[in-house]
């Protein structure tokens, strides 16, 4: 299994990107590596480590995305960059996935002009993990990110990739999947949510999924679904205010056991359950939003990702590409497009 | 000072309300209540507690607005409901603030018609309080779901009514202002956000704020901002979000702490510092959305909030009340709509 590690990106530099793939190379020996920026640096990097090089060839790509580029100045200047390169190793079919830290908004543009969308979906999107408290220990969110708006029809998409993703990626056999809304009842929420509602309550045989209905921000860690469907600004926004309070209560936690002797004492009992805690909530272990609906697989890790970070995205995309997952979604949006046209009247029998 | 309390809407029913009631009236001398809902059962439950008759006033309502029917039912039905005649102490300055547990929609909906929209105000907000690492230990979110649209200039609006709310009801003098994106980059995010920016960045002198720019949801909890400004669509969804996350991440924290003897053994030596901490991350201690932009004060309190959540909502209630928060509102935003209709070229100058 070869995956296409963009080294540039992230925002402790590729130092951290390589400390990841080190990390990821020493627990899984059926990796191997493309990993692509300026040479010199990246030799330098990976050599330190023993027997990293043999399982890494150095594409010099001396190129940087900035992360404040806009996705149309990243279009016109891309050639040469580390990120371009590391999306055209999987359209050349030499790794199986792509694994970038870098901008969001460049990274879909890219993504999209060189591996180009499946055929039948109009929007991809951006699939996040968010630690719940189901079986598998996480729920799928989508969209995250990829386009700030979402129509009805893009909605139904999201639900039959989000499904395709909980069944090969969390081992979730038929997928529970809601749409995310301001309240649970059928009147509420604005006009594209309602007929989305509709069009995904029609799709649960086709799409092998149950649908739960509206479900709210206080459910995407719940047990109640496996697979939120929203727009990627929502997306985007509930993912950001999750890892946010997810950390602010970290905070407090660490003052709480700062506080006094006693309390000192205490954490120090207690330190394996805090770090086993510490680790259901780390936003490192969950890193890795999946971009869906292209042909070829791109994994986007978080620009602060540390080593621990990476090396969880890297995770992601070799579990990923290890299930055949990119085969079955293809398969499934193709079949749902193909329902759809059957279900479509004949321009005769519309006439009638 | 006086506050009027719909007894009704309280997932635990009216006992938790009175409650509620009760714990205000101990802990605060200068309260008294008009608490609407069935004269039998309120008289039963406020006769249990000693002293409570004295302070309280009912106000015999059989009927109860239910929290599955649709805002324009409740405004057909509304006749003869706690809820209105809730609202409707405050329209006849009986009460100066009046706090409600049922049917956000529906409180809204009765509260936009008896109380009517402040002069120059188009969409009322929603505010609500984020534990925060700010020095007055909240921010101020709106609109957290009174509307799920919202236009430029009402974005400035709730620039200006959370700038006023956070100057009043936390102290801040001069408060930052932030404007909810997926990014921080300018050029992100829909039109009408990027409209909104211009807006409110040149509102800031007659505003007396400081505008910070787009801020991202990890930034709601944060010390970089008082005042969080979006649509109450995206609000909604983020201020459930955050609940949920805290409260999954305090239910992880039971489980590590009832992991083994020696954990639970820490968790015991902990337990006033565990006890702050939950205390400070309680969704129910931060109880309480604030209705701005109408003629008159109403908190919305959560359905599920115990005595202890509707406790939160009244002392919440009282502060505002007592601040004067609701005559210098509506000032301020007479001022801002004066203002800019200085600025606007009389129609002479706009011919040539």
């Amino acid at each position: 299994m070869v995956i296409s590690v963009d080294a540039m990106g992230s925002d402790h530099g590729p130092s951290a990107i390589v400390d990841g793939i080190a990390k990821s190379a020493d627990k899984n020996p059926d990796i191997s590596f493309i990993v692509h920026g300026p040479k010199d640096e990246l030799t330098r990097l990976i050599t330190r480590r023993s027997d990293l090089a043999d399982r890494c060839e150095i594409r010099d790509m001396p190129g940087v995305v900035s992360m404040d580029d806009k996705p149309s100045q990243v279009i016109r200047g891309a050639q040469g960059t580390s990120m371009l390169s590391a999306v055209d190793s999987v359209r050349a079919g030499e790794a199986s996935v792509a694994v970038s830290c870098g901008n969001t908004g460049a990274l879909m543009a890219l993504s999209m002009i060189r591996l180009r969308k499946l055929p039948g979906v109009n929007r991809p999107a951006i699939a996040c993990l968010w630690p719940s408290r189901n079986p598998q220990g996480f729920n799928v969110m989508l969209d995250c990110g990829a386009d700030i708006r979402a129509d009805a029809p893009d909605l139904l998409q999201y639900a039959l990739m989000g499904a395709a993703y909980a069944r090969n990626g969390l081992g979730v056999e038929r997928p529970r999947i809601g749409l995310l809304n301001v309240g649970t009842e059928e009147h509420k929420g604005r006009a594209e949510l309602r007929h989305a509602h509709e069009m995904i309550l029609d799709a649960q045989e086709t799409g092998n999924f149950d649908y739960v209905g509206f479900v709210e921000g206080g459910d995407l860690p719940s047990d109640k679904v496996d697979v939120i469907v929203t727009d990627g600004f929502t997306g985007n926004v509930a993912l950001k205010t999750g890892e946010g309070t997810a950390k602010l209560v970290g905070a407090f936690l660490k003052d709480a056991f700062g506080n006094s002797i006693m309390s000192k004492f205490a954490a120090l009992l207690a330190i394996t359950s805090l770090k086993r805690l510490q680790k259901r909530i780390d936003p490192r272990r969950v890193n890795g939003g999946v971009f869906l609906g292209l042909n070829g697989m791109v994994v986007k890790s978080h620009g602060s990702a540390d080593a621990t970070g990476v090396s969880a995205a890297i995770k992601l995309a070799f579990r990923l590409a290890q299930s055949g997952f990119q085969d079955r979604l293809a398969e499934r949006v193709a079949r749902a497009a193909a329902s759809v046209e059957e279900t479509r009247p004949a321009p005769d029998e519309e006439r009638t």
